[in-house]
């Protein structure tokens, strides 16, 4: 018994996706539900692979098989293909079982030919559609199947318009395709050797095995590579009747989707336009009727299209985006897909579905793309304004803002207090700026990464951040920048969007985030479904509240160092720092502990009974000190003044920063090894957090604290701290005469820390990943150098998809979180494992999370949304596998 | 039946070192070969393990064990413990299965009590001698075994002595010993509030159960934490009869080597003292004899004990050390153990035993330590040589250097040419120094670690570095640098030893290096015994020409950057980098390409039919320009020169300077992905390696070039760049129409790299693994920044034994590179592996490399001969495992 290699699309359905791709199913499955779809067949996979196991050969079943589908069709629409009077015609398509946009391009109108085409031009009584539809098709299978470069064919088209003088294909007549045609065949014979084939089964199996082969063109090898596709599932081949849109005044076509993919409002939205064909719409010759008026123009297509409306949303439960053609008063529907939708649509449909019993709670937590509620969550630039960036910078802290423009912390305080908006631009942000920062709307910087202080800052403040933005040029003693040629001065409104890193001259109009009821209705389904725990990071009160608004669980990490910088802390912090002796170094630490406990107080009583995970110092003491070559900058400037007292300062500064410069900081003295050096600023901190914890534990609030030590490496590291901890933490309570639970633990973010992971798990009471870090030491990229001068060029030579600073990277990054995971529980079985990089909210790697068994994500309090969200998507896609 | 917990020395032997512990069970070896050993007893280990079983608390049967065995001791000595007329003494150790140095002191002279002393003077006729002893011994029990502070006897002494108004515990009489004796006590009794215990067997058990008890110290706990050792072994106890060698003229005492420890020459090797105890002999109060001379002064016992030593090196195999007594002329033997020798000893004595027949070939290269060998293969400043170093810095290039201060490359340069010796002495240096260090014999830098600019060329040249060698403040202007209150001028003399990190004033004696003939007969025994492969990390022909002398089989890393920063390239390389278009960087790389043609050349016919891997491009390109604070202050002196030209290029370096600096360049823009940004640069380098190797292969050479790309972390920057390198190559050998078959690999220095060895080992000819990046990766340790400031801390605190950049961390690192070998071998069976990281020269590593199935280790020149042994010993100490 021969195998079955060829489906009518009658044979197939939506179930038989792998067998006749995705295309083929659909198309199939359109038809078994009564859907008027131009009818063909399918060629399936399983005769790709057949072709290859031949060495690329049809074999002579699989050819008899075509045929004889093709005299089925040929029987069913009552022509036959390269018939004289009334030819067939039908487009080929690739339809592989996981899409592969771009593999092979589509080959329409073919079965046209030398003769055929006289039939068409008598049939539709219209020359030039005939020839054009005949060049057309030339120029295709030219391209597609003969390989032949495209630039050939334009130079044709070309040479014959200014012949005829004339600048535009719609001004060319039947004659002129016609010479194009014969110049289309004279250049295929010459650049490929071989006639253009006029028997249409010739072009027929041709086209078929034209589809073969791009299965294994170098495009779509790369393309499954990066898509991590299986190189063994093969190709089908669509072979369909074509039907034209432009055949009279009772012929048109158009485009709709089921539902508003604007507002998600549950009425059919589109647009058609008649006597005409899909090109047409995209090209915007003409303009497009809305759908509406199709009731006035055709009612009965009207009633029909909406019932097919309904019909594919019951049947495919999602908004649908369909393709559709009149021929002659007939309804095709050429194609239909999910339709894609704005965020706020998506949310809107998916709700009102559950509503209306279309889909589960559980299908419309999956419908809605979590990732893409980003932008429902910031202030943003109304989607409907026109803008014009004048520059672009790094993305790095998201949501959008105007304001005047001011290059001085100081000034921008100043006038913030003054209730002015204002962005500070800089060339790049130090701990000395931040009062500033904390006044304006935004940050804008030219220098500096998505780690870079500006960065970091404005995300911990919630605050719209571009960085990194080399475009503009800043004269801070002119007090302008300059962009392009265009100069923006001091006071000049600006607008920046962190989202997209867009800069723009003038004010915008902005939309204000919405947690709409849809979401919130939406999100508590999320919440019922989920079984990862979410929590934010926040490093203020106001950030806590915020997160506690949004639904997070707890703090998952509060960062010490934000609370260092601030105005009126940095100066003893850098006393601390200059300090020569432990002794001195103490005393400072002692003016720093009582600020230190207020924070702690502010954050704990929002967060009365959910935990809060506060991190120990981590970064370099060098980050508090001004750079060095600043400082040289300004002792050649007081030496010219003569001011010896405060040269003699900076002098000293300047030797202090030199001492503690380090080649490469992101390495060196910072996170747990200043702790084993300095263990007095630990000690300090540690003593903050239990006072804070004793007064509102008397207060009557519950406080749960997680004291985590950063960038361990090695288990001693982790069991030294431990003790220094427990000791100062025991101390605390028995002097305070209260008894509060604490847990201590650590930031798993070196590769070390995983592969170590059992031992680590001995000392810790929890895991955090910190992913940042363990991302830049895994790939062995930091980040702030990395981001804006290699990963573009990266993902531009398609090394890297993404940025696995943004989506984590499972095979690297993700093989030692697993391992860490395993290794950790393996130790300590109930181990409280979380992560708290900036992965925490990005979708795809929540749903890693979820996968590798975490028990927490931690994000900053806006993405707290998406988080639940995409842990609930990853709960219900990964039922079945045990945690 | 109980138990047998204790075992007399008749009953023990070697072997039973698990039960009797190492010291017992060489003791009862050492009687059992018939040597005259002072009779005793060994507790097990068992028994201490009951101890702690049994809630710590000696059992019944012990207690009646020990005095049961103490019976039979008292039987055969025919003296009894406690006797008044002539006690028994004996001493107790403790023994733990695997030498614990420092867990509990020994407590000597047990026995004595106010009674027993006067027996003892009596017999002795010396009660000065006797109340010595005793004094000693309650001492020692009261120390030791009733943990009363040393400080407390001190000050007793020094009270009795004041009183005598005497300053020398010699000139102390009997009468102050008593009197000593009874302050003694009453300090116990105050300290402890118990009484001193009279009762002999009191006291033994007491003794007993102090050495159980130093079991769980703390001191032996962190000792058996660092050291790996199980806690469950418990320690033996060995009670041995005391001896003296201080009865008179027919007794004595001495310690001597069965061979030569300095030179290896096969000859006792030691001294004595009559009428003293060990104690007098370490003191140095009298100068002891040579052992010769004891032929003369006791011919029979002289015999008697070269007979012992032939014995004992017969029954060990290995050179002795003795420890002996003589009591009223009769020998005792009271240790042995293998003796500590010189390297050069060690290579004697092996080499030696095995032509007498004694050892094994395969015995010798074990007995050899490898790393020991070090000091024998570069010139060193002569051991008994008496210097004092003045500073200590990293010990950054191995071997000793004396020559005169010069701070100016440029004057190093010029003094150099002139045959002149001369110190380079820098704060630190960069690529413009080179020419200096050429000229120089060593390098002295006051910053920067191990693999700063200045120890990096250093070792690459074989010359002596010592570099952040903080203690030396240097003037540039005054021409002088300062350590503690010295001053050392211009043209002064000083001495460094790059593999101390000794810095001395003024000249020293030197010592050569020799590869003596035994040292190669040796290693001739290791290569037959050896799998690994042992290649050299050189980056020119002279640097090969070494490690061809020294047996290497290959070059497995030649880093072509150094060749960059010749001083007649660097500003060629420099222009290359402050290009503005592809094109200007292509017309520098043009010149550069016949210069590094020419390097490859040399390297090649050098290494005639051996592999030479060639590593592209690896540093970030900003390595080879100026540093931006030195461009300020120089751009601050133009501006007051006024000289507009070079201040505008100065302007103009520093602009790009910032352009390419980086937060952290060791994890930047640096390896393959400069090769990916700046092909050109590679596909420059790959054509000057593959013209090289034509034009050679021409001369009848035979050239095999493994070109390894650095830095890969994604299998697709392999594959992109293989592919260009690949198409580079072979337009190459079709230009000149030549044959030569060249591999390609890449470095494994990056976690990801291990994490995805199986992708990565598709694009590979090879793999090897760059361990110093990814021990910085793997550990998030900057190793500039980290060995001065952050490991000698952590060393200090026992977080780590060893520094990971000198002795491989198996844990961590090398978990990583095992996965990597599996992986890569998963994919490619026969791939080819090495390690070209330091770690290529360590002993340690090099045997894990050998356990983890590596195929060679590449290491610097002259530690070739040490990678070879250390191969040799990992083969034989791992035979039975199958690769």
């Amino acid at each position: 018994m021969t195998k079955k290699y060829v489906y009518s699309f009658k044979e197939g359905n939506a179930t038989m996706r792998s067998l006749l791709g995705g295309k083929g199913a659909n198309l199939a499955e359109m038809v078994k539900i009564g859907l008027p779809v131009p009818m063909g067949f399918t060629v399936t996979t399983e005769a790709c692979l057949n072709y290859y196991d031949e060495g690329e050969k049809i074999s002579e079943d699989i050819v008899s098989q075509i045929f004889g589908a093709l005299e089925n069709l040929e029987q069913e629409m009552g022509k036959k293909l390269g018939d004289i009077q009334d030819p067939l015609l039908v487009s080929v398509r690739s339809g592989a079982v996981i899409s592969m946009p771009g593999m092979m391009d589509t080959v329409l109108n073919l079965g046209l030919n030398d003769e055929s085409v006289k039939g068409l031009a008598a049939k539709t009584d219209n020359e030039r559609f005939a020839y054009d539809s005949y060049r057309r098709f030339i120029q295709m299978f030219g391209n597609v199947v003969m390989e032949v470069d495209h630039g050939n064919f334009e130079a044709v088209i070309e040479s014959v318009k200014e012949k005829k003088n004339i600048t535009e294909d719609t001004e060319m007549d039947a004659e002129g395709w016609k010479e194009v045609i014969s110049l289309y065949k004279e250049k295929i014979k010459e650049e490929t050797g071989r006639e253009f084939p006029q028997d249409p089964k010739e072009q027929l199996l041709m086209a078929v095995e034209a589809v073969f082969k791009s299965w294994n063109n170098q495009r779509a090898k790369v393309y499954r590579r990066i898509n991590k596709i299986p190189d063994d599932l093969g190709t089908a081949v669509n072979v369909q009747t074509m039907v034209f849109g432009n055949k009279g005044d009772d012929s048109g076509t158009g485009v709709a989707f089921t539902r508003n993919p604007s507002t998600g409002e549950n009425k059919v939205y589109g647009e058609f336009l008649m006597n005409a064909q899909g090109e047409d719409v995209v090209a915007g010759i003409r303009t497009p009727q809305s759908i509406d008026q199709l009731k006035e123009v055709m009612p009965d297509i009207y009633k029909q299209f909406t019932d097919v409306c309904t019909l594919l949303e019951n049947h495919y439960k999602d908004m649908q985006d369909i393709e559709f053609t009149i021929e002659n008063g007939k309804l095709y529907i050429l194609q239909t897909r999910n339709g894609k939708r704005t965020a706020q649509a998506a949310v809107k449909i998916a709700v009102d579905m559950v509503h209306e019993g279309l889909i589960s709670k559980e299908q419309a937590i999956i419908q809605v793309p979590a990732g893409q509620l980003e932008t429902l969550l910031h202030r943003r630039i109304d989607p409907n304004a026109k803008v014009e960036a004048v520059a672009k910078g790094l993305p790095a802290s998201p949501g959008a803002a105007s304001g005047s423009v001011v290059f001085d912390p100081d000034e921008a305080e100043v006038m913030g207090n003054d209730g002015k908006k204002v962005i500070l631009v800089r060339t790049e942000t130090t701990p000395d700026d931040i009062h500033g920062i904390v006044a304006a709307q935004g940050v804008l910087t030219s220098r500096g990464g998505m780690t870079s202080h500006a960065a970091v800052v404005a995300r911990g403040m919630g605050k719209p951040c571009v960085s990194g933005c080399e475009a503009i040029r800043i004269d801070y003693e002119k007090e302008e920048f300059q962009v392009g040629d265009t100069v923006v001065k001091k006071g000049d409104i600006i607008s920046i969007d962190g989202s997209t890193g867009q800069v723009i001259i003038g004010e915008v109009p902005m939309v204000e985030p919405e947690l709409s009821d849809e979401f919130n209705e939406l999100l508590s389904w999320a919440d019922e479904a989920r079984t990862l725990k979410v929590r934010a990071n926040a490093d203020t009160p106001r950030d806590a509240k915020t997160a506690l608004e949004f639904g997070a669980e707890g703090i998952g990490l509060c960062r010490t160092e934000h609370m260092f910088m601030a105005q009126d802390r940095l100066p003893i912090v850098q006393q601390m720092i200059m300090s020569e002796t432990k002794e001195e170094r103490e005393e400072a630490l002692a003016k720093l502990l009582p600020i230190q406990q207020d924070d702690f107080e502010g954050i704990f009583e929002v967060m009365d009974g959910l935990p809060v995970t506060v991190r120990l110092l981590d970064p370099p003491l060098h980050e508090f000190l001004p750079n060095a070559e600043e400082l040289i900058e300004e002792i050649h400037e007081l030496k010219a003044n003569g001011n010896s007292e405060e040269l003699e300062a900076k002098r000293e500064m300047l030797k202090k920063v030199r001492a503690l410069s380090e080649m490469n900081p992101m390495l060196g003295l910072r996170g747990c090894r200043l702790g084993l050096l300095y263990p007095e600023i630990y000690i300090m901190q540690v003593k903050a957090i239990l006072k804070a914890a004793c007064k509102l534990t008397q207060r009557g609030i519950k406080v749960i604290p997680e004291i985590e030590i950063p960038l361990v490496g090695h288990e001693l590291e982790l069991e030294n701290l431990r003790a220094i901890v427990e000791e100062t933490a025991e101390k605390v309570l028995e002097e305070e005469g209260i008894k509060v639970d604490y847990f201590i633990g650590t930031m798993i973010e070196l590769p070390r820390a995983c592969l170590t992971a059992e031992d680590i798990a001995k000392h810790a009471d929890f895991f955090s990943f910190g992913t940042n870090d363990l991302t830049q030491t895994t790939f062995g990229f930091s980040r702030d150098d990395a981001e804006g001068k290699i990963l573009p060029h990266y993902i531009e030579q398609k090394i890297l998809t993404d940025s696995p600073f943004i989506i984590l990277d499972r095979k690297g990054v993700g093989s030692l979180m697993k391992m860490a995971v395993e290794k950790g529980r393996q130790e300590k079985e109930d181990l409280l494992i979380g992560i708290c990089g900036e992965h925490g909210g990005e979708p795809s790697s929540v749903e890693f999370c979820h996968m590798i068994g975490l028990d927490f994500v931690s994000c900053s309090p806006f993405r707290v949304p998406i988080a639940r969200l995409a842990a609930a998507q990853a709960a219900i896609n990964h039922k079945d596998q045990t945690k």
